[in-house]
């Protein structure tokens, strides 16, 4: 077991450019927080590096023994923290997949992780997050997930092209949208199914919605409002497995 | 029209006490953000006085002109606000109600607020919140309910008292848990009916699943984690009207 006690050691400074973006980017790293957490990471093993200023409660190669002090400077947390683990962003690939999730323009990290965590729980085999989509491994997004994310594959690209491969693959493609659409509950089950999820306050593109099989609506009078992680657990769940 | 231009105003600093729940309860009143949201407090008459530095796109009686330095002052948002509104905590009651939500310590701002804003959507007619839940004129919950808060009566109170009251009335009580629990898609429809749903972490306490007619669980295999305003979302989607 190592020990790190200054916070000007160069990992360190390396681990703390993990909060950025273009550095998980770059590395193909990132952080993540709490026993939890770390534990869904090492079944998947996606773990690189744990630190720890008081005891590990896990049996890992690869521990490092920090201080109270770079706890605080490596986590995104303002409550007390001690376990932090460096992660691979390693991607999954879905073998015969049946039910997909896309994220047309999904800005908000916390649905986001709400969406991949519900996914999980459904049995969904894939996600696949436009370009403009949050960042995966944003904190908040890894958060909401509560560790789903190790569980399943999660793909960034062009939706259109996203949309045909799923079309050759026989996967019915359905748009949920308010207007001129199939109710939910009329929708009929088939063998293998997506369906597209839109940005909080645009919904999904025209262009998407056109490229898509079916346009889907969910139920509702009056107020018809609905947060977008809501909306994609009410369509999962019905289509789970 | 009003106009103020010191941040050292008596009413300015009077509002800005406001961000804190304390003063929010002391004086009935709370603060909202943006034009949407100010549209539906008008509606329901709830606007005490809107404030505004560049334009006030509403013809209403008792409008404030500030400078762009007040808005940043009372603003909850790092974002420019040009629109604030000081609402009254207005209680409405449910009249003949049918369809109840009783939530059990949900502690996060933003799954209250979403369960509420839910909850309008799919024409539920009551919220009851038990004593720990988080604050129902907090920014953050105020903003995830995209302005339901104003369409919906939402009480506090004890549980238990909550729960003898429905079932008086009628209602059937359902708790949801994971274990020993009626599939939802199992449990019968019921003319009046009620739902309780749990803290984030520890879901509805065993007295108050004790206390309720049946306890329902969302089917799902592995994983078997969602979040609470997901769960609501499902559950209530299933009863709505």
């Amino acid at each position: 077991m190592e020990e790190i006690n200054s916070l000007q050691n160069a990992r360190i400074k390396k681990w703390t450019l993990l909060h950025k973006k273009k550095y998980r980017d770059e590395s193909g790293l990132f952080l993540i927080e709490g026993e939890h957490l770390i534990e869904e990471a090492l079944k998947a093993g996606c773990v690189e590096t744990i630190l720890f200023d008081e005891a590990c409660p896990f049996a890992f190669d690869n521990t490092v023994k920090v201080t109270a002090a770079i706890m605080k400077k490596l986590s995104a947390n303002v409550s007390d923290v001690h376990l932090i683990a460096v992660c691979h962003q390693k991607t999954k690939t879905a073998e015969k997949p049946k039910r997909a999730v896309l994220l047309d323009g999904v800005q908000d990290p916390g649905n986001l992780g709400t969406i991949i965590r519900t996914a999980v729980s459904f049995g969904f085999d894939e996600v696949i997050l436009s370009p403009d989509c949050a960042d995966l491994y944003n904190e908040k997004t890894v958060r909401a997930t509560q560790g789903a994310l190790f569980h399943i594959p999660c793909a960034r690209g062009d939706l259109s092209e996203a949309i045909a491969g799923l079309k050759q693959q026989g996967f019915a493609v359905h748009a949920t949208a308010l207007d001129s659409s199939v109710p939910l509950q009329q929708l009929e089950e088939t063998e293998k199914m997506a369906f597209v999820f839109g940005n909080e306050g645009q919904g999904v593109t025209e262009k998407i919605q056109k490229e898509s099989d079916s346009r889907v609506r969910i139920e509702m009078e009056g107020f018809e409002s609905l947060n977008v992680a809501v909306a994609a657990g009410i369509v999962m769940y019905r289509f789970r497995r």
